[in-house]
């Protein structure tokens, strides 16, 4: 299974596709798609939605998982930060992806071990999970580290309600939730 | 000159279509996306989409005027509003329009004369602004104001800085704007 994953911005949106087989998980591409040149609002928006679907296009991902960021800045922010999210989704749906959301702290999570993990410490794991030569940018791997996140929860998601305590997969997750039931 | 108006939501989306031909603005048609059953949010920005892109194909517009609303609830449900509008502006720039984004405030005031008008005198107004045999419903009211509101300063915009005191539409933008700034 081909994931991408997607960590979008109004000014940088990060992508990562990965091959996940069994407990594998493989490094495919990673890139950024920088938008924050052009004044027009919209177009940006556009830019976000055309790349991805060119992204798609080249790498053929079966399912995408999209960051769903913990806004705690203000409303105007938000606003912005969400179109960005909506053409990034738009333009997975668009291609025929089912679109899974993570918070960013399960992300973390899921990558790093721990919920509040910087971004130093994201790219490090992404980096060291993946066995790639050299450290990708922090939208990147943002990007990847969802992916990754993706490719930890898929076996449970496809056992619909199966995992067992032990197995390895199931502990991540059960503890991720957890955590993100806190919050 | 066909213009598509949309007040975009994460529940309901509405549009309407006008034609404006010098200062005479008609309606073309109207109506509400609904996606407030749909569990998954992903697919409600698919439908907002999809929908959108399917009004565009039946009516032709030549623009799309867009709300830019005013977010004062918390940033969580900014984020949601904001992916709505981004599902929205990337439908009508994959359909090849320009996209103009109106402030509520400047909309309001365009339509009823009052940046803080309330929706029932946006409905009211839409009604008789257009000629219309019914009142449209508060979604459908707001994109059609949006659609006015544009028709309203398209003249401006394409005499780049023309426009003289004593113009009606250029009399009615100058003051929006002054209020617009008042913000």
């Amino acid at each position: 299974m081909r994931i991408l994953g997607v960590d979008p911005g109004s000014r940088t949106t990060g992508y990562g596709v990965v091959a996940a087989e069994g407990s594998k998980v493989s490094f495919i591409a990673c890139g950024t798609i920088r938008t924050g040149r052009e004044t027009d609002f919209s177009r940006r928006l556009l830019t976000i939605f055309q790349d991805l679907c060119a992204v798609i296009s080249q790498y053929s991902p079966d399912v995408a998982a999209v960051e769903d960021m913990y806004v705690d800045r203000n409303p105007r922010s938000a606003l912005k930060l969400g179109q960005a999210r909506g053409a990034a989704v738009v333009a997975a749906q668009h291609c025929n992806l089912s679109v899974y959301d993570y918070p960013a702290r399960l992300v973390k999570q899921s990558v790093v071990g721990y919920g509040r993990a910087d971004k130093d410490q994201v790219q490090h794991m992404v980096r060291v999970l993946l066995g790639l030569n050299k450290t990708p940018s922090t939208d990147a791997a943002d990007a990847l580290a969802v992916a990754i996140c993706h490719a930890h929860r898929a076996p449970i998601l496809s056992r619909s309600q199966g995992g067992q305590p032990g197995d390895a997969a199931f502990d991540r997750l059960s503890h991720c939730y957890a955590v993100t039931k806190q919050r």
